[in-house]
Protein backbone atom coordinates (compact mmCIF):
# COMPACT_ATOMS: atom_id res chain seq x y z
CA UNK A 1 0.00 0.00 0.00
CA UNK A 2 1.07 3.39 -0.95
CA UNK A 3 0.21 6.84 0.85
CA UNK A 4 0.42 9.18 -1.49
CA UNK A 5 0.43 13.20 -0.55
CA UNK A 6 -1.02 15.04 -3.35
CA UNK A 7 -2.95 18.13 -4.82
CA UNK A 8 -4.74 18.70 -8.39
CA UNK A 9 -1.61 19.74 -10.11
CA UNK A 10 0.59 18.29 -13.14
CA UNK A 11 3.05 16.48 -11.28
CA UNK A 12 0.10 15.38 -9.14
CA UNK A 13 -1.65 13.67 -11.34
CA UNK A 14 1.18 12.81 -13.30
CA UNK A 15 2.10 9.95 -10.00
CA UNK A 16 -1.91 9.09 -9.12
CA UNK A 17 -2.09 8.21 -13.16
CA UNK A 18 0.82 6.14 -12.85
CA UNK A 19 -0.39 4.12 -9.20
CA UNK A 20 -3.72 3.89 -11.45
CA UNK A 21 -2.41 2.56 -15.17
CA UNK A 22 0.12 -0.09 -12.46
CA UNK A 23 -2.77 -0.88 -10.23
CA UNK A 24 -1.21 -0.48 -7.93
CA UNK A 25 -3.13 0.13 -4.45
CA UNK A 26 -2.80 3.44 -2.56
CA UNK A 27 -4.56 5.80 -0.31
CA UNK A 28 -4.91 9.57 -1.13
CA UNK A 29 -3.94 12.73 1.39
CA UNK A 30 -4.85 15.99 0.38
CA UNK A 31 -2.39 18.38 0.67
CA UNK A 32 -3.94 21.83 0.74
CA UNK A 33 -1.85 24.10 -1.14
CA UNK A 34 -4.11 26.44 -0.64
CA UNK A 35 -4.44 26.60 3.46
CA UNK A 36 -0.14 25.76 3.34
CA UNK A 37 -0.34 22.39 4.46
CA UNK A 38 3.10 22.12 2.46
CA UNK A 39 4.73 24.10 4.78
CA UNK A 40 4.39 22.19 8.26
CA UNK A 41 7.04 20.85 9.45
CA UNK A 42 5.36 16.78 8.95
CA UNK A 43 5.23 17.64 5.68
CA UNK A 44 8.83 19.21 5.34
CA UNK A 45 10.27 15.91 6.85
CA UNK A 46 8.82 14.10 4.18
CA UNK A 47 9.96 16.21 1.38
CA UNK A 48 12.43 19.54 2.77
CA UNK A 49 11.37 21.52 -0.64
CA UNK A 50 7.54 21.65 0.90
CA UNK A 51 6.35 20.34 -2.90
CA UNK A 52 3.69 17.92 -3.68
CA UNK A 53 3.56 14.61 -4.65
CA UNK A 54 5.56 12.42 -1.61
CA UNK A 55 5.06 9.19 -1.52
CA UNK A 56 5.43 6.53 1.39
CA UNK A 57 5.65 2.95 0.67
CA UNK A 58 4.36 1.05 3.50
CA UNK A 59 5.62 -2.19 2.87
CA UNK A 60 9.52 -0.79 2.16
CA UNK A 61 8.96 2.61 4.22
CA UNK A 62 10.88 4.49 1.67
CA UNK A 63 9.52 7.79 1.32
CA UNK A 64 10.06 9.10 -2.20
CA UNK A 65 9.71 13.75 -3.39
CA UNK A 66 9.73 14.28 -6.60
CA UNK A 67 7.28 13.08 -9.14
CA UNK A 68 10.01 11.59 -11.28
CA UNK A 69 11.78 9.40 -9.18
CA UNK A 70 8.29 8.34 -7.77
CA UNK A 71 7.09 7.14 -11.18
CA UNK A 72 10.68 5.15 -11.26
CA UNK A 73 10.00 3.98 -7.96
CA UNK A 74 6.55 2.84 -8.52
CA UNK A 75 7.94 0.94 -11.89
CA UNK A 76 10.42 -0.86 -10.14
CA UNK A 77 8.77 -2.11 -8.17
CA UNK A 78 5.72 -3.23 -9.89
CA UNK A 79 7.77 -3.80 -13.01
CA UNK A 80 4.87 -2.01 -15.24
CA UNK A 81 5.47 0.55 -17.48
CA UNK A 82 9.77 0.15 -17.50
CA UNK A 83 11.64 -2.46 -19.72
CA UNK A 84 14.10 -4.13 -18.32
CA UNK A 85 16.53 -4.24 -20.39
CA UNK A 86 19.62 -1.45 -20.05
CA UNK A 87 18.60 0.26 -23.72
CA UNK A 88 15.26 0.55 -23.15
CA UNK A 89 15.15 1.46 -19.48
CA UNK A 90 17.79 4.31 -20.30
CA UNK A 91 14.98 5.51 -23.34
CA UNK A 92 12.72 5.67 -21.13
CA UNK A 93 14.65 7.50 -18.39
CA UNK A 94 15.71 9.79 -20.89
CA UNK A 95 12.27 10.96 -21.81
CA UNK A 96 11.17 11.01 -18.09
CA UNK A 97 14.11 13.49 -17.77
CA UNK A 98 12.92 15.47 -20.71
CA UNK A 99 9.80 16.36 -18.93
CA UNK A 100 11.44 16.60 -15.58
CA UNK A 101 13.93 19.20 -16.77
CA UNK A 102 12.06 20.83 -19.98
CA UNK A 103 8.27 20.48 -20.26
CA UNK A 104 7.31 21.01 -16.82
CA UNK A 105 9.63 23.80 -15.96
CA UNK A 106 9.12 25.68 -18.77
CA UNK A 107 4.99 24.70 -19.46
CA UNK A 108 5.06 25.88 -15.71
CA UNK A 109 6.95 29.09 -16.07
CA UNK A 110 4.54 30.14 -18.72
CA UNK A 111 1.65 29.18 -16.35
CA UNK A 112 2.96 30.97 -13.18
CA UNK A 113 3.42 34.33 -15.85
CA UNK A 114 -0.09 33.77 -17.50
CA UNK A 115 -1.75 33.05 -14.57
CA UNK A 116 -0.76 33.60 -11.49
CA UNK A 117 2.18 36.62 -11.42
CA UNK A 118 0.99 40.49 -10.45
CA UNK A 119 1.83 42.29 -13.72
CA UNK A 120 1.64 40.88 -17.34
CA UNK A 121 5.70 40.26 -18.24
CA UNK A 122 4.63 39.99 -22.10
CA UNK A 123 8.54 38.96 -22.67
CA UNK A 124 8.22 36.52 -19.91
CA UNK A 125 5.41 35.01 -21.22
CA UNK A 126 6.58 34.77 -25.02
CA UNK A 127 9.73 32.81 -23.66
CA UNK A 128 7.88 30.44 -22.15
CA UNK A 129 4.92 29.75 -24.17
CA UNK A 130 7.77 29.67 -27.10
CA UNK A 131 10.13 27.55 -25.68
CA UNK A 132 7.20 24.80 -24.39
CA UNK A 133 5.88 25.21 -27.96
CA UNK A 134 9.66 24.04 -28.94
CA UNK A 135 9.37 21.40 -27.14
CA UNK A 136 6.30 19.98 -27.82
CA UNK A 137 7.28 19.98 -31.94
CA UNK A 138 10.65 17.91 -29.96
CA UNK A 139 7.73 15.20 -29.27
CA UNK A 140 6.03 15.67 -32.39
CA UNK A 141 9.22 14.66 -34.45
CA UNK A 142 9.91 11.80 -31.78
CA UNK A 143 6.38 10.33 -32.14
CA UNK A 144 5.57 10.16 -36.37
CA UNK A 145 7.09 6.89 -36.53
CA UNK A 146 5.76 5.76 -33.27
CA UNK A 147 3.03 5.02 -30.67
CA UNK A 148 4.96 6.06 -27.47
CA UNK A 149 8.03 7.92 -26.54
CA UNK A 150 10.04 4.90 -25.60
CA UNK A 151 9.58 1.08 -27.59
CA UNK A 152 6.59 0.32 -25.55
CA UNK A 153 3.99 2.08 -23.21
CA UNK A 154 5.69 3.87 -20.02
CA UNK A 155 5.93 6.08 -17.08
CA UNK A 156 7.61 8.26 -20.07
CA UNK A 157 4.41 8.92 -21.27
CA UNK A 158 2.24 9.31 -18.43
CA UNK A 159 5.17 11.68 -17.30
CA UNK A 160 4.74 13.80 -20.55
CA UNK A 161 0.95 13.76 -21.26
CA UNK A 162 0.34 15.03 -17.48
CA UNK A 163 2.07 18.39 -18.60
CA UNK A 164 0.38 18.01 -22.24
CA UNK A 165 -2.98 17.95 -21.26
CA UNK A 166 -2.83 21.24 -19.87
CA UNK A 167 -1.45 22.95 -22.55
CA UNK A 168 -4.27 25.36 -22.88
CA UNK A 169 -4.24 26.45 -19.42
CA UNK A 170 -0.65 27.68 -20.20
CA UNK A 171 -1.82 28.75 -23.67
CA UNK A 172 0.36 26.48 -26.02
CA UNK A 173 -0.91 25.59 -28.42
CA UNK A 174 -0.68 22.09 -30.10
CA UNK A 175 -2.31 22.41 -33.72
CA UNK A 176 -0.12 21.48 -36.48
CA UNK A 177 1.37 18.59 -34.67
CA UNK A 178 -0.59 15.54 -35.73
CA UNK A 179 1.52 13.22 -34.18
CA UNK A 180 1.42 14.67 -30.91
CA UNK A 181 -2.38 15.02 -30.71
CA UNK A 182 -3.10 11.55 -31.85
CA UNK A 183 -0.60 10.26 -28.93
CA UNK A 184 -2.62 12.61 -26.53
CA UNK A 185 -5.64 10.86 -27.53
CA UNK A 186 -4.42 7.18 -27.07
CA UNK A 187 -3.26 8.20 -23.69
CA UNK A 188 -6.59 10.22 -22.75
CA UNK A 189 -8.81 7.18 -23.51
CA UNK A 190 -6.42 4.92 -20.61
CA UNK A 191 -9.16 3.80 -18.32
CA UNK A 192 -6.25 4.48 -14.93
CA UNK A 193 -5.58 7.76 -16.84
CA UNK A 194 -8.87 9.07 -16.30
CA UNK A 195 -9.25 7.66 -13.12
CA UNK A 196 -5.79 9.37 -12.13
CA UNK A 197 -7.00 12.60 -13.45
CA UNK A 198 -9.65 12.53 -10.79
CA UNK A 199 -7.44 12.43 -7.66
CA UNK A 200 -7.40 13.96 -5.47
CA UNK A 201 -11.26 13.71 -5.81
CA UNK A 202 -13.60 17.01 -5.80
CA UNK A 203 -17.04 16.45 -3.73
CA UNK A 204 -19.20 13.97 -5.24
CA UNK A 205 -16.63 12.25 -7.61
CA UNK A 206 -14.92 9.92 -4.75
CA UNK A 207 -17.31 7.42 -6.10
CA UNK A 208 -15.36 7.54 -9.76
CA UNK A 209 -12.10 7.00 -8.41
CA UNK A 210 -13.13 4.05 -6.12
CA UNK A 211 -13.45 2.26 -8.94
CA UNK A 212 -9.89 2.58 -9.53
CA UNK A 213 -8.62 1.26 -6.26
CA UNK A 214 -7.85 4.59 -4.75
CA UNK A 215 -8.79 4.23 -0.83
CA UNK A 216 -9.31 8.53 -0.13
CA UNK A 217 -8.84 10.15 2.90
CA UNK A 218 -7.83 13.51 3.41
CA UNK A 219 -6.07 14.37 6.43
CA UNK B 1 34.87 3.46 -23.64
CA UNK B 2 32.37 6.31 -23.87
CA UNK B 3 32.03 9.28 -26.06
CA UNK B 4 31.00 12.28 -24.39
CA UNK B 5 29.40 14.83 -26.93
CA UNK B 6 29.63 18.20 -24.62
CA UNK B 7 30.10 21.78 -23.93
CA UNK B 8 31.52 23.91 -21.17
CA UNK B 9 28.21 24.31 -19.47
CA UNK B 10 27.13 23.13 -15.99
CA UNK B 11 25.11 20.14 -17.56
CA UNK B 12 28.27 19.25 -19.85
CA UNK B 13 30.26 20.10 -16.54
CA UNK B 14 28.24 17.44 -14.83
CA UNK B 15 29.04 14.34 -16.86
CA UNK B 16 32.69 15.29 -17.13
CA UNK B 17 32.94 15.68 -13.61
CA UNK B 18 30.96 12.48 -12.75
CA UNK B 19 33.11 10.49 -15.69
CA UNK B 20 36.10 11.67 -13.92
CA UNK B 21 34.81 11.08 -10.36
CA UNK B 22 33.80 7.51 -11.67
CA UNK B 23 37.75 6.51 -13.15
CA UNK B 24 35.25 5.94 -16.46
CA UNK B 25 37.43 5.98 -19.63
CA UNK B 26 36.15 8.34 -22.33
CA UNK B 27 36.63 10.29 -25.23
CA UNK B 28 35.64 13.78 -25.36
CA UNK B 29 33.62 15.56 -28.51
CA UNK B 30 33.16 19.10 -28.65
CA UNK B 31 29.67 20.36 -29.54
CA UNK B 32 30.74 24.10 -30.82
CA UNK B 33 26.88 25.48 -29.40
CA UNK B 34 28.30 29.04 -31.46
CA UNK B 35 28.27 27.21 -34.52
CA UNK B 36 24.97 25.37 -34.08
CA UNK B 37 26.61 21.95 -33.69
CA UNK B 38 23.72 21.11 -31.63
CA UNK B 39 21.83 21.16 -34.44
CA UNK B 40 23.30 18.95 -37.20
CA UNK B 41 21.50 16.17 -38.72
CA UNK B 42 23.82 13.82 -37.11
CA UNK B 43 23.41 15.23 -33.56
CA UNK B 44 19.76 15.13 -33.86
CA UNK B 45 19.57 11.96 -34.21
CA UNK B 46 21.49 11.34 -30.75
CA UNK B 47 19.40 13.76 -28.84
CA UNK B 48 16.17 14.97 -30.47
CA UNK B 49 16.19 17.60 -28.63
CA UNK B 50 19.09 19.01 -29.98
CA UNK B 51 20.98 19.94 -26.35
CA UNK B 52 24.17 18.74 -24.92
CA UNK B 53 25.23 16.60 -23.09
CA UNK B 54 24.92 12.95 -24.91
CA UNK B 55 27.05 10.35 -24.15
CA UNK B 56 27.65 7.01 -26.44
CA UNK B 57 28.40 3.64 -24.85
CA UNK B 58 30.95 2.13 -27.31
CA UNK B 59 30.75 -1.27 -25.66
CA UNK B 60 26.62 -1.73 -25.21
CA UNK B 61 25.78 0.32 -28.61
CA UNK B 62 23.65 2.70 -26.05
CA UNK B 63 23.09 6.15 -26.44
CA UNK B 64 22.29 8.69 -23.16
CA UNK B 65 20.81 12.38 -23.60
CA UNK B 66 19.89 14.43 -20.32
CA UNK B 67 22.60 14.98 -18.07
CA UNK B 68 20.69 13.45 -15.28
CA UNK B 69 20.26 9.99 -17.09
CA UNK B 70 23.14 9.91 -18.41
CA UNK B 71 24.87 10.14 -14.54
CA UNK B 72 22.38 7.32 -13.18
CA UNK B 73 23.57 4.97 -16.59
CA UNK B 74 27.21 6.07 -15.70
CA UNK B 75 26.70 5.28 -11.72
CA UNK B 76 24.89 2.14 -12.57
CA UNK B 77 26.88 0.47 -15.28
CA UNK B 78 30.51 1.64 -13.07
CA UNK B 79 28.54 0.52 -9.67
CA UNK B 80 30.28 3.93 -8.23
CA UNK B 81 28.15 6.95 -6.29
CA UNK B 82 25.21 5.08 -6.50
CA UNK B 83 24.17 3.00 -3.49
CA UNK B 84 22.84 -0.76 -4.45
CA UNK B 85 19.84 -0.50 -1.54
CA UNK B 86 16.45 0.46 -2.51
CA UNK B 87 15.93 3.00 0.26
CA UNK B 88 19.50 4.44 -0.71
CA UNK B 89 19.18 4.31 -4.66
CA UNK B 90 16.25 6.42 -4.22
CA UNK B 91 17.15 8.84 -1.84
CA UNK B 92 19.79 9.80 -4.72
CA UNK B 93 17.12 9.83 -7.21
CA UNK B 94 15.19 12.39 -5.60
CA UNK B 95 18.26 15.07 -4.89
CA UNK B 96 18.87 14.10 -8.29
CA UNK B 97 15.30 14.84 -9.36
CA UNK B 98 15.57 17.92 -7.91
CA UNK B 99 18.46 19.39 -9.71
CA UNK B 100 17.08 18.62 -12.75
CA UNK B 101 13.50 20.19 -12.55
CA UNK B 102 14.21 22.70 -9.85
CA UNK B 103 18.40 24.10 -9.23
CA UNK B 104 19.05 23.57 -12.82
CA UNK B 105 15.71 25.55 -14.96
CA UNK B 106 15.74 27.88 -12.35
CA UNK B 107 19.14 28.59 -12.22
CA UNK B 108 19.40 28.93 -15.32
CA UNK B 109 16.14 31.45 -16.15
CA UNK B 110 18.14 33.77 -14.11
CA UNK B 111 20.98 33.24 -16.39
CA UNK B 112 19.45 33.80 -19.30
CA UNK B 113 17.49 37.13 -18.04
CA UNK B 114 20.86 38.36 -16.90
CA UNK B 115 22.92 37.59 -19.33
CA UNK B 116 21.46 37.03 -22.34
CA UNK B 117 18.37 38.71 -22.83
CA UNK B 118 18.36 41.03 -25.18
CA UNK B 119 16.18 43.64 -22.48
CA UNK B 120 15.88 43.94 -18.47
CA UNK B 121 13.00 42.27 -17.50
CA UNK B 122 13.52 43.11 -13.47
CA UNK B 123 10.60 40.70 -12.31
CA UNK B 124 11.45 37.79 -14.44
CA UNK B 125 15.25 38.43 -13.16
CA UNK B 126 13.94 38.77 -9.58
CA UNK B 127 11.64 35.76 -9.72
CA UNK B 128 14.64 33.46 -10.63
CA UNK B 129 17.26 34.38 -8.65
CA UNK B 130 14.83 34.41 -5.52
CA UNK B 131 13.73 31.03 -6.05
CA UNK B 132 17.39 30.12 -6.61
CA UNK B 133 18.14 30.98 -3.54
CA UNK B 134 14.81 29.32 -1.81
CA UNK B 135 16.27 26.12 -3.57
CA UNK B 136 19.89 26.92 -2.21
CA UNK B 137 18.34 27.04 1.38
CA UNK B 138 16.29 23.84 0.58
CA UNK B 139 19.98 22.24 0.36
CA UNK B 140 21.48 24.20 3.48
CA UNK B 141 19.06 22.75 5.96
CA UNK B 142 19.39 19.40 4.17
CA UNK B 143 23.15 19.66 4.36
CA UNK B 144 23.32 20.39 8.22
CA UNK B 145 23.64 17.44 9.80
CA UNK B 146 25.44 15.68 6.67
CA UNK B 147 28.53 15.91 4.72
CA UNK B 148 26.23 14.66 1.73
CA UNK B 149 23.17 14.89 0.17
CA UNK B 150 22.23 11.49 -0.11
CA UNK B 151 23.80 8.87 3.00
CA UNK B 152 27.15 8.94 0.88
CA UNK B 153 28.96 10.81 -1.57
CA UNK B 154 26.68 10.07 -4.97
CA UNK B 155 25.59 11.47 -8.61
CA UNK B 156 23.61 13.31 -6.83
CA UNK B 157 26.17 15.47 -5.50
CA UNK B 158 27.65 16.19 -8.84
CA UNK B 159 25.13 17.34 -10.09
CA UNK B 160 23.75 19.96 -7.84
CA UNK B 161 26.94 21.10 -7.46
CA UNK B 162 27.86 21.07 -11.07
CA UNK B 163 24.92 24.47 -10.75
CA UNK B 164 26.06 25.88 -7.55
CA UNK B 165 29.81 26.21 -8.24
CA UNK B 166 28.38 28.52 -10.86
CA UNK B 167 26.38 30.57 -8.77
CA UNK B 168 27.74 33.72 -8.97
CA UNK B 169 27.39 34.02 -12.69
CA UNK B 170 23.47 33.84 -11.80
CA UNK B 171 23.93 36.67 -9.11
CA UNK B 172 22.68 34.31 -6.15
CA UNK B 173 24.11 34.72 -3.16
CA UNK B 174 25.33 31.55 -1.03
CA UNK B 175 26.41 33.57 1.58
CA UNK B 176 24.92 32.86 5.17
CA UNK B 177 24.32 29.35 4.01
CA UNK B 178 27.22 27.90 6.17
CA UNK B 179 26.49 24.46 5.12
CA UNK B 180 26.06 24.64 1.60
CA UNK B 181 29.56 26.47 1.69
CA UNK B 182 31.38 23.59 3.38
CA UNK B 183 29.71 20.94 1.06
CA UNK B 184 30.77 22.97 -2.16
CA UNK B 185 34.10 23.28 -0.89
CA UNK B 186 34.48 19.62 -0.19
CA UNK B 187 33.23 19.19 -3.70
CA UNK B 188 35.57 21.30 -4.72
CA UNK B 189 39.07 19.96 -3.39
CA UNK B 190 38.31 16.19 -4.94
CA UNK B 191 40.52 16.00 -8.08
CA UNK B 192 38.00 14.33 -10.67
CA UNK B 193 35.86 17.32 -10.13
CA UNK B 194 38.85 20.20 -10.80
CA UNK B 195 39.93 17.61 -13.98
CA UNK B 196 35.87 17.52 -15.14
CA UNK B 197 35.21 21.16 -15.25
CA UNK B 198 38.68 21.55 -17.32
CA UNK B 199 36.40 19.60 -19.69
CA UNK B 200 36.25 20.24 -23.02
CA UNK B 201 39.72 21.87 -22.53
CA UNK B 202 40.46 25.26 -23.57
CA UNK B 203 43.52 25.84 -25.72
CA UNK B 204 47.14 24.87 -24.16
CA UNK B 205 44.85 23.16 -20.54
CA UNK B 206 44.38 19.52 -22.81
CA UNK B 207 47.19 18.02 -20.70
CA UNK B 208 45.68 18.93 -17.46
CA UNK B 209 42.86 16.91 -18.28
CA UNK B 210 44.43 13.96 -19.97
CA UNK B 211 45.89 13.95 -16.58
CA UNK B 212 42.52 12.06 -15.66
CA UNK B 213 42.19 9.59 -18.62
CA UNK B 214 40.10 11.58 -21.03
CA UNK B 215 41.21 11.33 -24.91
CA UNK B 216 40.09 14.81 -26.49
CA UNK B 217 38.91 14.89 -29.78
CA UNK B 218 37.09 17.69 -31.46
CA UNK B 219 35.21 17.03 -34.33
Amino acid sequence: MIDLHTSPTPNGWKVSMGLEEMEIPYQVHLVNLAKGDQHTADFLKMNPNGRIPVIVDRETGVTVFESGAILWYLAERSGRLLPADLAGRFDVMQWLMFQMSGIGPMQGQAVSFIRYFPTTVQPAIDRYVNETRRLYTVLERRLYDREYLATDYSIADIANYSWLRSHKWARVPVEGLPNLERWMQTKADKPGIQRGVLVPPSPGKADLVKAGGASIVTT
